[in-house]
């Protein structure tokens, strides 16, 4: 079956399996696998089976055909293969699970039941597509229900979070593990249908994964040749087995995947004490035993109650019965859960025993599995007077602050898409993140207890690859991605999927607005910000200088269920120590500037706060107009703070206008502000400073236009911007505007 | 060299080129080729690399290295391979060329000076990175600039691209080209480095390439092994060649292609009849000739004055020298221009015979040359009275105005990520877009004059390829992409491209809001429209109902510089056709209930308009209210209206509170109203009515806090909501708030 099942007790040591060893070229292997009970499986399937049909019945609608397919595979899985603690989710030493694809996931949910998951009870089960509030079945896998360890839907996603969770496993076992004393050796299994190696997100993942060796991942592909258009061939015609040879993986077949349970679980097996990744790739048939068997009819709809009355005549099952499972069924999987208390105890033991021995390293790692930082990091930020005072990128403040983070705090996994010179995040004595073996052409070289990963030009798998990093333990590692703001888009997806989750980690964006210049308008960002500002749980902080820089790490290391972006420039920036807060950052928006009598408020942001003070000087000398200035960094912390503390920033009830400058659409502004000096085109390639420039951010010009503003306010009223929201420099670019 | 290098004559024919034939296996072969002028190769590309280094030592910035590195590349496939017209960047069955890594530029920008495109003049070289407004040589290759097919910079897009335009080509020759007439025979070369093949969407791309067998592609590896962070293989071990070939491509290597000009060119020239597409492999140094060659320091930033002065020492040329380029190495390319010039007459000529034969295909593929319709689209739209007035989900909708556009206006190129029977996009008497020797599992066949694409599960190509389709010949193809909306952040970057190019496309965007229901948060999009309605050069549009949809389509058609996303319905929605206009959809909102002495605007947008109408009835039984009623399908659209039309629709003047009902961020909408019923956190898993029911999408409740909205403003006065603005079901959503 495997061509590399190497023989290893331990391999097989505590499951319900017996085997036979022989010799394979004077190498041990595995003659043959028997399984405990093998002869319930077909009744077990029939079972398992049925019910998901009737389930989909019930509320006619849902994926029924591949969790009826992935039967043998879950039956191989889960009473055989996988070492977890069903009675406890947060067992720390488990073999992760992810559904990558996560419309199966009444497949997951009826295992789950089966082995003992105590919260998954026959009536939630019921609940799945139904309209109660509480269930813990929803369509996708949720993160927050027991027993799942990442929300997965979106397809690929899985992939890229398992490979993060087995970089976990591997950086911890490095970290901590001992001689004697494997605290961590856990192994991430990977359901995936056809889709998943399809995503681009899948397929940059499954390239670090073989990269790096992560021996203790193993993706198990649910080939069943069936997409929603018809058989998969309608799209893909490629190789996959030799795809994935040349990516870094061990290859096995199974051809019988609908009953070979025994088969499955032997390459299952074989995979644990694998060199390398593993990718099994199983034959099976979606909607196994229905009439619209192998057929697309199958994938996301109710069969019908006639096909799943005939399902269970075919099974030898009464059609009049439904949700039956027998006792007999449920004794199969009864002692799955003991086993699993048995593994819990284990590692305590372990973990006790590794105390005496290690007392230091396990009060870290104690610490570690509570999710509690190593140490405290407030002590490593800078203070005030220790920041630089001259002109100074954001994206190097950042470094200022983060690089002495990192290198001190051991839950820092710190990461880039391949863009270390521009980026700024690598740190003093950094380790890399690579397999012992690697080899490179530069000399660079590395280890699993490296801290600084090179993600390559893949920032949508890193940004994956790092959720999957938080889900292993929340609190147990803090990781940092960066690349160019631009290139967030990219990885879009996955910052969604973070904050949806509520996993903390923070993604360093730099070379934000035009003012990353000449690299053209392909890589200045106008509109993503309005994304991110919309989008819940996350926190998108764009620091205007080094003290408020460390406001935005702050802000972002406290925040420890949600994700931050922070947003940096490229190009120096002038520092205003004497206004700047750190403490101010936290609220998201503050006075930065105030003025007795003003006659305008103009909101500054990040790297484009030097506009609005130069503009402030500018009203004041030409116009003998008095500007107060607001530093505005993060909007969702400005809407977090009471109604009083906002009047007190923006004082509207003023009856001044507020206008806000930043080179962004103004999209999302018109919440705070009347009127915006802000982009309503795509960029162009000059130099930083020239591009501004451009689209009319010029000190003259815009004081100008304000100054016109306040003319017109002060003779019609405030209100009469009430609807009328002004886009100050609309015909100032000189650009076409679309 | 080549493994497949199967002589034809036609393959070089009119290049400059000799052959000397053999046989090997009894199959005619090219034993070796003779490029002319070889002996001017060293030091056409000694002049080249110098040239590049003042280039970019002229600003102290830029990307040298891989420019320097393909100069023997350029040289064989600028001098000897590609069949084009520098004198005219629109003839059109040139052999279209992508610069995938478009950091590269300056390695094209002084191919074209040395071919004779004239606008490409030795000023406008020394143009990049400098201030000039009116630079033709921006940081990355901009489409605006004559002789540019696409514009690049962000990685693996290009990629993507070139398969779009590939299949443009096989798509039109499939379709016009008659026995003896090769109206469309063009390549297309796309060069890549090593990030393109990282990235997911480049991946995604080549999948379809490999599985289509466009053996009209070329996919050209300058592998340098050399990324931002030092050596390739940092990140990335794979074997790419095996990939590559198991993903259905011809791999040829070339291992020194730093000075082999004839070895590229006789692997670019077998590209050319081969049966597959084709990946050359082709070693280089990147920086080659500087002191850093072979270093990543080459890559993005100026070699020092030092550095260029030697290499110029080096290659026996005068230090004291910049910007040479001698007379002999001008006319190494004279005959370039010149043979282009032959291809667009012989084109001409064919052209002009093909009329006198096939005078009907040959009017219709005139008016695709230039860009027309071929047919009036007008005459197939529904009219009013023929759109169903039950409910009706609006991509059924959409799929009764498409599918007649689809079925009849052969511009139309139709395509689905895997969503045929979810997105309703298929068309009466459709043909498959596949290779005619695709045999499926499902029986479902196909040829290259077929009009609807199977993506797979590849969104982010999907929109990148389709970029690529509509880039071929603006106005010859209008492509259509479909997915659920949710999924259209894969495809952002893509969709982002087309945007910024002004590449006309329609992408049909299902299952929006958390309408979208049981399939849960995963699915259920609440950022993402405030992405694309403050993205330049977009429409973002959702109809209400089936004559919006009318509407919707006939902006998208009428867009023609504008790609278009129309936002639909999963589930049923009420039809108006009472108050529903498709021209008030041109204007992108009108006033749909008008109400004399009104006390509300509710704005009522796409699927959720339901909601702003019922409410309406809720207001005026319960609490005695006149609400008058928008529709607001359109953003951008409304934008462009005057602003008398504008306060015609919104009524601020009244001095009456305008509420906005949309299941999405509220974000941006601040513009219009004062108040919203929005969502501020992510989705939930529950049936769709179940779902908006869960978030306070309740017309009781939603009249209760639009009445207190009233009574308050009506009591404080209008002007009390400024910088106040409420989002009014805030604490109705049952589910946790972040």
């Amino acid at each position: 079956m495997s061509p590399f099942l190497e023989f290893r007790e331990e391999a097989v040591e505590s499951l319900p399996v017996k085997t036979l060893p022989t010799k394979i070229n004077g190498i041990k292997a595995i003659a043959s696998l028997q399984l405990d009970e093998a002869d319930k499986h077909d009744r077990v399937m029939k079972v398992f089976r049925a019910f998901i049909a009737d389930l989909c019945q019930q509320f006619s609608g849902g994926h029924p055909g591949s969790a009826m397919g992935m039967a043998a595979i879950g039956v191989a899985l889960y009473k055989y293969v996988m070492k977890f603690s069903p009675r406890n989710g947060n067992y720390f030493n488990r073999d992760r699970f992810v559904l990558s694809n996560g419309h199966a996931c009444l497949w997951q949910y009826l295992f789950m039941h089966l082995v003992g998951v105590k919260s998954m009870t026959l009536e939630q089960l019921k609940n799945y597509h139904s309209d109660k509030y509480d269930s813990i079945c929803p369509g996708h896998p949720e993160i927050e229900n027991e027993g799942v360890e990442v929300t997965t839907g979106p397809l690929g996603q899985g992939v890229a979070n398992a490979v993060g969770l087995a970089m976990a496993t591997k950086h911890l076992a490095a970290t901590y593990n001992r001689p004697g004393f494997e605290l961590v050796n856990n192994m991430t299994w990977c359901m995936i249908g056809d889709a998943c190696l399809q995503e681009g997100v899948g397929l940059e993942a499954v390239s670090l994964a073989g990269h790096w060796k992560l021996n203790n991942l193993c993706i198990i592909y649910d080939n069943n040749s069936i997409t929603c258009d018809g058989t998969a061939d309608v799209a893909n015609t490629e190789d996959m087995n030799a795809k994935m040879r040349a990516t870094g993986f061990n290859v096995v077949d199974i051809f019988d995947g609908d009953s070979n349970v025994t088969g499955i679980a032997q390459a299952l097996i074989s995979a644990r004490p694998s060199d390398k990744p593993t990718f099994i790739n199983i034959r099976t048939v979606i909607g196994f035993g229905s009439a619209v068997a192998g057929n697309a009819a199958s994938h996301g709809a109710a069969l019908g109650t006639g096909d799943v009355a005939n399902i269970k005549k075919v099974f030898g099952m009464n059609p009049e019965e439904h949700f039956t499972i027998p006792s007999d069924v449920y004794d199969f999987f009864r002692e799955v859960a003991t086993r699993g208390e048995s593994y819990e105890h284990g590692w305590q033991d372990t973990v006790d025993k590794y105390t005496e021995a290690h007392p230091e390293l396990a009060a870290e790692f104690k610490l570690r599995v509570e999710g509690k930082m190593p140490q405290d990091w407030t002590q490593f930020l800078p203070s005030k007077e220790s920041l630089p005072t001259n002109s100074t990128a954001s994206r190097k403040s950042a470094g200022i602050v983060l690089n002495k983070l990192s290198e001190n705090m051991k839950n820092f996994l710190v990461g880039t898409a391949d863009l270390t010179p521009s980026c700024n995040v690598a740190f003093k004595g950094q380790v890399d993140f690579q397999s012992p073996d690697l080899k490179t052409g530069c000399g660079l070289t590395g280890d699993y207890s490296g801290r600084y990963i090179h993600y390559g030009i893949r920032e949508h798998a890193m940004c994956s690859i790092s959720n999957g990093l938080v889900a292993f333990n929340r609190g147990t590692f803090l990781p940092i991605t960066s690349t160019f703001f631009m290139f967030y888009i990219y990885a879009a997806p996955a910052v969604r999927m973070g904050a949806l989750q509520g996993l903390q980690q923070i993604h360093i964006a730099t070379h934000d607005s035009i003012g990353t210049g000449e690299d053209g308008p392909t890589h200045q960002p106008i509109a993503l910000p309005a994304l991110y500002r919309a989008m819940p749980n996350i926190l998108y902080i764009r620091p205007c200088d080094s003290e408020e820089t460390v406001g935005a790490f702050t802000a972002a290391i406290k925040a420890t269920e949600t994700p931050s972006i922070i947003s940096l420039s490229r190009q120096g920036l002038t520092q205003y120590p004497q206004f700047s807060s750190r403490d101010g950052v936290q609220k998201g928006a503050y006075v930065f500037v105030e003025e007795a009598d003003f006659d305008v408020t103009l909101i500054g942001v990040g790297s484009e706060m030097g506009f609005a003070m130069q503009t402030k000087e500018k009203l004041a000398e030409e116009y003998g107009i008095k500007a107060r200035v607001v530093s505005f960094p993060c909007q969702r912390l400005f809407q977090q703070q009471s109604k009083d503390y906002r009047e007190s920033v923006l004082k509207h009830k003023s009856g001044k206008p507020v206008v806000v400058i930043e080179a962004y659409a103004a999209n999302g502004w018109e919440r705070y502000a009347d009127a915006s000096i802000s982009m309503r085109r795509f960029g162009k390639s000059l130099p930083g400073a020239k591009a501004y420039e451009y689209f009319g951010f010029q000190p003259p010009l815009m004081a100008a236009k304000i100054s016109s503003l306040v003319q017109e306010t002060k003779q019609n009223g405030i209100e009469s911007l009430r609807g009328d929201f002004r886009d100050l420099n609309g015909s100032l670019g000189i650009g076409f505007e679309h």
